[in-house]
């Protein structure tokens, strides 16, 4: 049903003894199938209906523009090895190309993921493909297939890594085009959960193993809880707003906060004319990152290498900035005012 | 331009030092971009129009459904790595993907990289990313995007994964539905130029790396260049096929040879009803097989772990045979007839 290949390195796995995770996997892979999946048993590759209906279709896309994306988690992983929190990781991995197929106005289709283990261990594995079958219900998309692929000679012992892959659709005039952004925008922040996917190799050696699970008073909870956080997923959100303005052209861009910080993503929708102008003021954030800077980052630094709270960011055009921040807040964001779209050199500047 | 994330797991890479190869890498992606990729620079995902226009697009797909499709090299990587054959790593990325999209008659529209590295070297991901762009060239299909993370405390030194994602287009009433398969039905092969990708694991046991470099009477060649051979792309003679029987559905189903060789992947397209009979003395594997025959695997566990040399089949109705072999052999193929659909229990049997 669920078409997922697992490639094993060795004879001897009793894939019978397995059935009841291959179960677990199917089923949370299945919750995600909308009407529009069409996979086969035993087909090849997955399959979705661009739509299901074809009027409903041609009267929604007459030019369509696929939009494709990949990302893994990177040293994440490795934390959640060793804090054995893994939940979260699928959520993650689906977060980070997801929100990146967003930016351009696209609608997510479907997701794929490719899992590479040291050893295959069922159980982990249905704890790492239920949270991307969450994920992808999360970005309402469907997780059409996947790859497990078991290499001990590649991995250490215990170890995976994660690559994610997402396809979305988006109709040629309503793509989200920063080519728009003019002076006068204003720039509006969504919330993180924490510092996402990003800067854990800074992260891990900020951090000593021994003290992740101690529950700390300035966090609220313990460090492995604050840093395993799930990376929120902004479709809803966005969803929202694309659906609520469907003529008028208002959100002239939008960047997800990945490394390299606000200034490097926020930086890649401005002409080389433009600034953009925020205010570090104009939100809190979370206590994470106050705890990794007191371990001995500069300022700077810490706003190049995390998202310091802010995960997304929508550039409005002025007129419209409370209508948006009204949709975002019905859709269960605490949207905040961060700053503006300015004369300049192509220059994030944080004050 | 060309889209490409790279992710340092540190600061301190001199990216400006790098510059040639990343020009090396955005030329060698461009190439493969046709007027339907429409990558903007800074962009957070790569975008690809279904049809350039929209008169065009709506002749050919009035239901379209997207076919997605990911895999990896498995450990043929690490064979790469110690024979420093690492230039057709790309195209047996690629080739894992979309042959297996082919087998449902789509059309491949464009793929997308992981590449995970214990350490960034340009010179390295040029190659790689080099033989990528070459599969997908091969493929007809575009280079949209990918990711390159590093990530020193994952991989071991000098080593890497990469991980490949395809996606394609077949319009709904002219897939490839292996339900159509009955008694009768032909097996066409199209031959593979080695292992492919499978069976590493097994290989990398049988083959001393000693010997790798000498040149062997046997093979014609060192064992190195008989084991890294690239994954052959059956795109073109696929599309030829396609094309040619625009109206009748002549071809009830096709297999990509992969782990678990004709035994397995034959046997997914089979009903419970069918079997499929498949004459070994029909067409000569290349001399790599009998050699890692010789190192003490039995022919059975040969034909379950590798191609044997059939890397692609086609299941045809009897009629159109010698129609079929003839628009494979216009397209650079040496088609076999290697078996037959009978009445059976849903096996493949070996003959």
């Amino acid at each position: 049903m669920a078409k997922r290949t697992i490639t094993y390195a060795d004879a001897g796995v009793d894939i019978g003894a397995n059935a009841r995770w291959v179960d677990t996997i199917r089923s949370s892979m299945s919750a995600t199938f909308g009407p529009r999946v069409c996979n086969r048993h035993g087909s090849f590759a997955g399959m979705f209906r661009l739509d299901y209906e074809e009027i409903l279709f041609r009267r929604n896309y007459r030019k369509p523009i696929l939009v494709g994306c990949t990302d893994g988690v990177g040293t994440k992983v490795l934390l959640g090895i060793s804090t054995g929190q893994l939940d979260g990781l699928g959520i993650d991995l689906v977060a980070m190309s997801i929100n990146d197929l967003l930016t351009c106005g696209a609608e997510p289709l479907f997701f794929l993921d490719y899992l590479a283990v040291h050893k295959l261990d069922p159980a982990h594995l249905a704890v790492l493909v239920t949270g991307i079958a969450k994920g992808c219900e999360m970005s309402n998309c469907a997780l059409l297939g996947g790859e497990t692929a078991e290499m001990p000679a590649m991995y250490q012992k215990g170890h995976f890594d994660l690559a994610g892959f997402a396809v979305g659709v988006v109709e040629a005039h309503r793509q989200v085009d920063p080519a728009r952004v003019s002076q006068g925008d204003i720039i509006i922040g969504l919330s993180s959960s924490g510092p996402h996917s990003n800067g854990y190799s800074l992260t891990r050696k900020l951090v000593s193993r021994r003290r992740l699970d101690r529950s700390m008073d300035e966090l609220g909870e313990s460090l492995a809880d604050a840093l395993m956080k799930p990376t929120r997923i902004y479709a809803e959100a966005v969803r929202q707003v694309m659906a609520h303005y469907r003529v008028k052209r208002v959100v002239t861009a939008m960047a997800h906060i990945t490394g390299g910080g606000l200034p490097e993503n926020v930086g890649r929708v401005l002409s080389p004319r433009l600034d953009a102008v925020i205010k570090t003021a104009a939100w809190s954030p979370p206590p994470i990152f106050a705890f990794l800077q007191s371990r001995g980052v500069d300022q700077d630094e810490m706003y190049r290498v995390f998202n310091m709270g802010i995960g997304y960011v929508l550039l409005v055009r002025p007129a419209f900035v409370s209508g948006v921040v009204r949709v975002l807040e019905r859709a269960g964001e605490h949207p905040a005012i961060i700053g503006k779209i300015k004369r300049g050199r192509g220059k994030v500047i944080l004050r």
